[in-house]
């Protein structure tokens, strides 16, 4: 029904009206009101009508963080598109598998830093001519958005809030990254729902220091721009850059973390930014010195579990506070359950997979029907992570489901033995694999590094397993190595499974969607 | 997209497996735990299902505050059935009304003080014979639930969260009342953006001591409901049933007003109940020694401009405070407009007919349709309220759309000319009509009655108007008398038009919807 419209572009409508004079967005010495903000987002979607622009199209952002990127994906939903941030980290083929992906009929790209890298990816491309390149910080913008008058009417395309708006492709650990499609309605009931747990409101300032293809730094946007706050955008995170902003926009809160603070402490080593406004102490003394304490209740308990799919937070810390799972309660904005092989519900106590229904659900991978329809079945988000309830309701999450061993009639994920073992003090590293077994179909078998010095034999482990996990889910086998072979940050299973006789996996190497 | 599903009955839900042992509804010496209430819930869905009900199919409640109703609202959710509870203040003839417009497969009543005239309703109903009647308070209930095993499953009939649930009658000032139907959607939105803003969180227990049929007392209890926080219920709001509720169950918060708090006063004057826990000063000295003092922003900036119609609130003081209007600025959840007899949108400081749209407006009004679809045009939901936008973004509510005058082609609110007459400190009540006129189709006529021992002339009246509001709006007529016919609480214009010769009204005598 559509007297229940509420799109992304609707709240900056409202705001443009309700806050016309407070600062949306600020980036260097660049200031957008609200109502500066709308009427250049109501150009920029006539640029986009006019570059081609329809109604399901996609609009890409190959660059660093700006408030170009919010106005972009403002005008986007303006005009019924979607828009998508991606990663500038990757290298010129992720770049072209993400062009190819999208098909967009406008990329925006960024000159500085990532020129080189986008422009190659944009000639190994096979779509990249059929789109319009923008550059953002060379003045080609700007030119392009000046070819529209001011004034021009607000194209308010008929899109409702279920509509696919902003795309953030999530890690692939196997095989090609996929875009996970998030509605307004998602985007926003994110944003409302923390905002007050943060401490965001119309006061709030926020420094979008992380990136932006990333969703932890959206959901703090989120707040902020629902609530009416100012965005402050900065293209990198390095020290003086953050000190500035922060200086300059008096910043209430941002992603700066690790080595962020080691870079403002040392950017600020003369105490020639006033940084009092930002809240949230860091465990650096001369850092925290400059700062006050975070206060709200996100700040004291942060976290929980989530994903891209559902637009970040699934569960929160804030509502688990002492009790025996370590990640909380299910967010109020959906449902949480966790389901064996076939969808059936497992008691409390027992882990299988995360599945995940409500608002804040994407409405599915771009591109990608047959495995949106898979993570959808039977009506529920279906992670590929697993968890579970424990006794007192709380949740714990357990690792990603990205194999699964079979012993008999008995699913397990190799994550769950893994972080079992690990617990051992002996146990520097481990990896788990399945190796047939003429009577169980598979049995359990652990890779294990020790710790340097250490001492400890199999039977020891295999009895500290069984101490605190079903029996069935104990290693059989324990093989001591050196190292754990991995690609990237993911171990490599099919190495191990080579090296050490994996195999006689259910439904072939992995259950991984 | 139905893994997007989230409804009033899957926050139940959801809460039965993370707060299973924390209490939901306390009842007198009834206290259901999140777990038993599903339980009960799954049950009465049944006995719904046996008496016939099914989706799209109305419950009606025709007694007091009772956990019943709330678990029959729930219940009627896992059916797919709407949930209405009546306005038990209402005589005989109202009572047959709503019998017959909601045409209910089941009606539960209350015997207890209002048995009599439901039993006189049920008499005076033509569609009262096809319903099936259960007394909620001498056992009737409990027989009729008891005829449906524990363990019985879950329903789960197949409804979104944008599907009719909460069917809320809105007052009639002229002609019958129309019942607004509410979402899960609008539900469960509304409670989790003011949960925060009013302290509410798991927590939290709320005394249910206002009317349930009113969605002033749904707002709090369902803030309550969706952060796994406790629902409280009072029959009636009598001294010594709100201090034993209160100090039984520990309450935090509750509709708790005026007459109310004498009453506790006089209830408690031996000091015989310990209310320590409840927040909420009420300015009586005696009252406000054994309470505490409500921190909330919403508790020091209460109010807002709402309606039903839009889940109650959609501006919210706390949004605008220090600012120009009186009313806040609107809900993060919605869109708010003003706009002429048109549709288009008017400028900072003109008043016009407030318009929402958003996720918490109602999904039309039960068996209205032409209504309904008048309310809704252009896909905005039409308030029939006024009020504007000040220069500052803040939002004024003027007042009730009941009546339009035209001055050629100006509109002229007759409520807007009466605020600023009654401004003038020598005004102690007025009403304004329009009068034909040969010229301007109509002229500005008010009728005012002076404070006693005040003496002022019609001039300095009109002067006192052409200061404040539009040339054209001032009256040009202005008579004096002892009092302003009303029935009930409205004023009676059609007594003042035959009285003071009104006449010539835009589309017959009002544009009231």
């Amino acid at each position: 029904m559509s007297t229940a419209r509420r799109t992304l572009a609707d709240v900056l409508r409202t705001h443009a009206i309700s806050r016309p004079d407070a600062v949306a967005f600020a980036d260097g010495d660049v200031e957008l009101t609200w109502r500066a903000a709308n009427a250049r987002v109501d150009r920029l979607a006539h640029a986009l009508m006019q570059a081609g622009v329809e109604r399901d199209d996609r609009v890409l952002w190959l660059g660093q963080n700006s408030f170009r990127l919010q106005e972009m994906l403002l005008a986007s939903c303006k005009v019924g598109a979607m828009f998508c941030p991606a990663n500038w980290r990757q290298q010129e083929a992720e770049l072209a598998f993400v062009i190819d992906d999208l098909t967009p009929k406008v990329v925006i790209w960024q000159e500085e830093e990532v020129g080189p890298t986008v422009a190659a990816g944009r000639d190994a491309s096979t779509h990249a001519g059929a789109a319009r390149w923008i550059c953002h910080d060379t003045g080609d913008y700007e030119e392009w958005l000046n070819e529209i008058p001011a004034g021009v009417p607000d194209p308010d395309a008929d899109v409702g809030h279920a509509f696919p708006l902003l795309l953030i492709y999530t890690a692939a650990f196997e095989g090609r990254p996929n875009a996970a499609m998030l509605s307004s309605r998602a985007l926003i009931a994110q944003g409302l729902l923390m905002a007050p747990w943060s401490g965001i409101d119309a006061d709030y300032v926020f420094l979008n220091s992380g990136p932006l293809f990333h969703i932890g730094t959206f959901m703090p946007n989120l707040s902020t721009f629902a609530s009416g706050g100012t965005n402050v955008f900065v293209r990198r995170s390095d020290g003086e850059a953050l000190c500035e902003a922060i200086a300059q926009h008096r910043c209430t809160g941002g992603f700066v973390v690790g080595p962020m603070v080691d870079a403002i402490v040392t950017a600020n080593a003369a105490n020639r930014y006033d940084l009092s406004s930002f809240r949230g102490k860091r465990g650096n003394p001369t850092f925290d010195a400059w700062v006050q304490r975070d206060d709200s209740v996100w700040g004291r308990h942060a976290g929980g579990y989530g994903q891209t799919e559902v637009m970040g937070m699934a569960t929160f810390n804030l509502l688990g506070v002492g009790g025996i799972g370590t990640h909380g309660r299910p967010s109020p904005l959906v449902d949480v359950r966790v389901v064996d092989e076939d969808d059936n519900e497992l008691p409390a106590g027992e882990t299988g997979e995360i599945i995940v229904r409500g608002l804040t659900v994407m409405c599915g991978y771009w591109n990608r029907f047959e495995l949106s329809e898979f993570r959808a079945r039977n009506d529920w988000h279906h992670t590929n992570d697993l968890g579970r309830f424990e006794t007192d309701g709380t949740f714990t999450f357990v690792g990603p489901k990205t194999r699964m061993l079979k012993s008999a009639a008995e699913n397990i994920y190799p994550v769950e033995v893994e972080n079992c073992l690990k617990e051992h003090p002996a146990v520097a590293d481990c990896a788990v694999i399945g190796v047939p077994d003429d009577t169980w179909v598979q049995a359990v078998k652990a890779i294990v590094v020790l710790q340097v010095g250490a001492q400890v034999d199999a039977d020891e482990l295999i009895a500290h397993a069984r101490a605190r996990i079903a029996s069935y889910k104990k290693p059989r086998y324990i093989e001591f190595t050196d190292a754990i072979p991995r690609r990237g940050f993911a171990v490599d299973y099919d190495a191990l499974d080579a090296r050490y006789g994996g195999g006689n996996y259910p439904g072939g190497t992995t259950r991984s969607a």
